[in-house]
């Protein structure tokens, strides 16, 4: 890591918009080290009163959904149609180990980082999702206090990530591709019911039909799906980036989420609840760390977990067993 | 609570199958007194190589559905027709409070109770949720030591229990009523997508009719799901508790995905997972136990909790500045 600078430094870069320090930033809310960490929530404690100015969207799909290109078209749209500014950011612990997609390929958006009014970050690097999660989190609000006012939030759609994302944003788009049913093996459970909005991609030629005989079944499917509580109903609809088309519809459903929830008082109360969670995951995930890491847990970590899974122990006398090792 | 037995009574009372001592034991595992979890500890030691013998089936649907009737027909028709030893326990900790329908009723569930071979057990008063589905948990363990091959875990559909329950089960059957979609209000997301069967309830008299087409909507709208990792795929079927129909197909369904997931490995991994996930679980909810009871925490909690669900705090900055009490 480069040189630090003092938080006013980093407070004052980036409420001013620029790329350089808002990059520094968000590299200094990812680093673990202490000295880092203590400056990180310096710099957030300054820039929080310009925070929350923003559309926060989660977009999930399987590999192969066309994400990529997807996020290039729709984040131009949003750029010269709407005049935004928009900051995309991705959340996958494993996509730099396993090479996966995930902003990992820049040419992919190469029209899109090449925008001034764009700003990409790919995910951090070889972290635990709650590692990612956090600094996510925390990057959402410094691109906000940079003056981005749609942020897009990227994660693969197999994984554990989308209910981390969930929690982090106001709308969630699910895309999905037509098909016979089997490209739902890839997604996770509950993905489904989490959608705001499913966009079936690539309806483009030839898959035109069979994109919007997708779209009939999946309406028809949603409306078996519990109400969401801020009364909205999600949306499905067809989309290609290659054609350009079917964007502006999407955008069109985060508009009218965004107008119904704010007035119906839900955004700002979900945003509220989200906030606690963060609280409380951020407690969680602290006190996890420094029970297991602790030597003695971890010299009988391997040996009571064994006789735990196997079902020779009970897990709760197990679980009392290794909390005696905390002061 | 009534005088404490020795461990060595507990256990050997609950494996020769004596009701009595059963009902102790799970008292015992039910009770928060440090002494008593020492000695739940102690009969659980002895117990675990007797336990793991049964089907452990979730039962979850809204109230209205008509869940308690239908446990009682269920029930009897396993007791009578398959010759099983059935113990129905309980997961729902505001069932108490607002006096709602878990189990509290008994005279709904008369015959079953009655009958030497099926044992009930109502869902312990005045706790979370983590401490009904540690209890819960263990009661399932003593029920299979005293020779339940059956085992029924009831919950309500429109909490967080549903989670928990799935957690504890081999199957997790969800009850339905036929209906305009007005009836899916009450069920929480994601209950769906975790079932491994629907059954449709009160197909009975001018219903019929009704219950068949709702079978045909979620059959079409189930091979939209992701598929289950065990390769089983959902049925969905119709019932009636009155008429006592349905109920044979309800058991072949059970069995059908027992037989297909020893076959392929799945139950067994299933269920060493989900020792590991309430090892996991247990001690989580003992280290946040202990964080917010602190009393630096607890005085603090109100002003930082609320800085931070208005936004002017980082939910990071504010666990690091609680975390300080900690010793």
């Amino acid at each position: 890591m480069p040189k630090r600078f003092t938080p006013d430094e980093y407070a004052a870069g980036v409420l001013s918009g620029n790329r350089v320090l808002l990059s520094r930033a968000i590299t200094l809310v990812e680093s673990t080290l202490p000295f880092d960490q203590d400056l990180a929530h310096q710099v957030m404690e300054q820039i929080m009163p310009q925070t929350g100015n923003s559309v926060r969207i989660g977009i999930t799909g399987v590999p192969g959904v066309g994400k990529s290109t997807f996020i290039e078209a729709f984040g131009n749209y949003l750029l010269e149609q709407q005049d935004k500014k928009l900051a995309v950011l991705a959340i996958d612990p494993t996509s730099q180990r396993t090479g996966g997609s995930i902003l990992g390929d820049k040419t992919r958006m190469e029209t899109l980082a090449a925008n001034s009014k764009a700003f990409i970050r790919p995910s951090p690097a070889g972290k635990t999702l709650g590692g990612v999660a956090r600094s996510t989190r925390e990057s959402i609000l410094l691109c906000e206090a940079a003056g981005f006012n749609v942020i897009f939030v990227e994660t693969v759609g197999v994984g554990q990530s989308e209910t981390a994302v969930h929690e982090m944003v106001d709308f969630f788009l699910l895309l999905m591709l037509a098909g016979a049913g089997d490209e739902l093996q890839g997604i996770k459970k509950g993905i489904m019911e989490m959608a705001d909005a499913i966009a079936i991609t690539k309806a483009d030629g030839d898959n035109i039909p069979k994109a919007i005989s997708a779209q009939a079944e999946y309406q028809s499917a949603l409306h078996l799906f519990p109400v969401n509580p801020s009364t909205w109903s999600p949306t499905v609809s067809v989309c290609s980036a290659y054609d350009k088309t079917g964007l502006d519809a999407i955008w069109q459903s985060v508009t009218e989420y965004v107008q119904l929830t704010q007035k119906n008082g839900y955004f700002q109360q979900r945003r509220q609840e989200q906030n606690l969670h963060w609280l409380k995951q951020s407690i969680r995930q602290s006190l996890e760390e420094r029970f297991y890491q602790n030597e003695d847990v971890k010299k009988q970590w391997a040996t009571i977990s064994k006789q735990v899974s196997e079902g020779s122990k009970s897990p709760f006398a197990a679980a009392a067993e290794l909390l005696q090792h905390l002061p």
